[in-house]
């Protein structure tokens, strides 16, 4: 397997300048999914492919797709992820893992010539689901053909402004969608930074990604009687606050307790009325459960929901709870995994086996095509903040491996299907 | 001492009339200060005082007064409520005082004549705090001289309107608030709905105030580090939801340790940036402390911000807290609670010593005369609600209490100062 020449030059300048179009305060980026600085960074990736000797080609959702076409012909293998961000994030959340597959396209053109198999890189729109919630990975939805021609008036954002109306102001036409649709993708390989600190504490620049974590969101509702906070006596309350508190602080202490890589989070929470002095009629939360395993996933939603319906019967109180968003764990492709494992090892970089917390189009993807991915270290596991900060080292660390991967499937066919 | 007649149908009608202002659904009544609902509700009153015979006049502040000269001069007593509404509130929590003064008054009134000490009968402006926060006990303040006129434009409704603009436009001068002062009060008695269950449970129709609580209340901010919730192991983390989730879950169990009469309440949480799948920041909430005795109150204080302090280190968090109320117990005068629980014993009516968890205009007139308070019972414990409910019989019970006291002290001169 030959190591692909990878410039840290040319990387440092894809991210900066890329991070111009929405700059948002010193090291910000803020660039919905369809938005004049969204459609203005998709011109530079679009000109740059052209640039690394890609055809270009924009797909009815807004992706940009460049391709190298194989001597072959056949399924493509795609790299890729998404520059949309979150408001604000930063210059690395998406946008890297797309510098990454052209640069490494790019590389691998210009040393070793045409692939023997066709090879894309892909920069896919709203993936954050900022601009326009419930959108939940519209653009690997749409190559899966999986949009529902009602969503494009019901997904709006802030502003009501709907998912549709946003795609005609980008010059697309949503009736088009269902010409995204892709059924000959061989594999979609993904460079993502962490979002979390795991690499950084173990010291290693790059981890290869075991899958996908399975994720449950509860908003959970506790119902007791609103009452003057003076007036009445502690044994005779029906105070959803303490109920919630209890709640909560015992769903994070079972994730706690079963440790790594269980974890649990309550980040919205509403109280009413939400007076000082009157005792909350009514809490509602959220609840985040994840876990890469299904079967630890399932436990950990029994036990937090006997917690909610323990506590709530101890406290007088009634309690409701909805699943707002369910996802199974989605495993990488074993064979994948062991390819960016063998291309690390070549080239001497340590790396750790880990699995990606956090949802990334790739999940969707891999009902379609073999997956894999490659995560770099994020300074502080920090993301979603213009403070988000990949080192350049590390990009490359990750592109590296990424590269020769590719080359390993496109250009010397190592895996076929 | 006579039995003063008091006729419950009067009462009634006084109660419903004076709700047609400000009416909201079927039982419910929203009249913040200074309304065209509250004007229009101090309009009526003041019919009422000048039909039942008493003179009438209006302050500066707003609150109307109804008098009744005394053969002999010099200091009033003085009894009377507000007439303000929570948005929405119901029919009782204020107006019932009033009612109850003007009703005894007028009674005492017809059966015996003219007082041999003056007397009069008050409907007081923004109690609750409602309309404008931050005035806390309006009109008391300003018959006590304590209002600083730069709170004119200072104090803003939800709409901006402040307080002074709002006086203006019910045909006040704030400019005048000083003539409101009044020094020459010998007594104020207060009836009110209890606002809790402390009645109901025991099955006693009147409850005689032994004081009005001491109270607190804390805004607590918990700060962490805002981070994804999937990608960040629970043992790496700083979830100021946790946090907060504990230090709540504490501070209730330990006000319900201790029992009554100490309360503790969490009535209000915001957490930021409230987003399902981001670890919180920053999360605030209030917390309300209240216990008549001003050392057990210290004690519990010093306990809460304890436990602030413990688990804001054991989680590895930050917190602040601040004051933003703080008020001393208050007492009512010893003299004057003998003479309402003569009046009660007298009658045969049953009744309780309680104290006042909630604040009332009798907390801020306890400073310029002797105070006493007569809770009668509220149905299920409720107030600031439409729901609010007190049986006419249970009003009429506190009122023959409050007119016996009142006979005494303005027509009989059993007390004097």
């Amino acid at each position: 397997m030959p190591r692909i020449v990878i410039d840290p030059a040319l990387v440092e300048r894809y991210v900066f300048e890329l991070a111009e179009h929405g700059a948002y305060a010193a090291t910000g980026v803020w660039r919905p999914a369809y938005s004049p600085a969204w459609q203005a960074a998709q011109r530079q990736l679009a000109a740059w492919f052209a640039q690394a000797g890609l055809s270009v080609r924009y797909d009815a959702a807004g992706n940009v797709w460049g391709r190298l076409a194989g001597q072959r012909g056949g399924p493509a293998i795609v790299t890729g992820s998404h520059i949309d961000t979150q408001q604000p994030g930063g210059r690395y959340d998406g946008a890297l893992g797309v510098v990454a597959g052209l640069v490494a396209l790019q590389a691998i053109f210009a040393q070793h010539g045409p692939p023997r198999r066709p090879i894309e890189v892909v920069s896919l729109c709203e993936e954050e689901g900022c601009r326009f919630p419930g959108t939940n990975f519209w653009a690997s939805r749409a190559i899966l053909g999986l949009i529902d021609p009602a969503e494009y008036e019901t997904l709006c954002d802030e502003d009501g402004i709907s998912i549709g109306a946003a795609m005609r102001g980008a010059g697309l036409n949503p009736e088009q969608l269902g010409t995204a649709r892709r059924d000959d993708l061989a594999a979609f390989l993904e460079l993502h930074i962490e979002q979390g600190p795991v690499l950084e504490h173990a010291g290693l620049p790059v981890g290869i990604v075991t899958g996908v974590t399975g994720l449950r969101q509860y908003v959970v509702e506790v119902r007791g009687s609103a009452n003057h906070a003076g007036a009445f006596p502690m044994d005779l309350r029906r105070d959803a606050m303490a109920g919630a508190a209890a709640m909560i602080g015992e769903v994070i202490a079972a994730a706690a307790a079963l440790g790594r890589p269980a974890v649990t989070t309550v980040g919205r929470i509403l109280a009413k009325p939400n007076y000082p002095a009157i005792i909350p009629e009514r809490v509602t939360f959220t609840v985040d459960v994840r876990h890469p395993e299904a079967q630890a996933l399932a436990a950990l939603f029994a036990r937090h929901e006997a917690s909610f319906a323990r506590i709530a019967a101890e406290c007088g109180l009634e309690v409701d709870w909805q699943i707002t968003l369910d996802q199974p764990p989605s495993p990488a492709d074993p064979a994948l995994v062991e390819l960016l494992e063998q291309a690390a090892s070549a080239r001497g970089t340590p790396f750790a086996r880990l699995h990606s917390g956090a949802g990334h189009d790739s999940l969707m993807l891999a009902r379609i095509a073999p997956m894999a991915m490659i995560f770099v270290q994020s300074k502080d596991g920090r993301s979603h903040t213009p403070a988000e900060f990949t080192a350049i080292d590390h990009a490359v660390a990750g592109i590296e491996i990424l590269a020769d991967a590719l080359y390993a499937l496109a250009w010397s066919d190592q895996m076929t299907r």
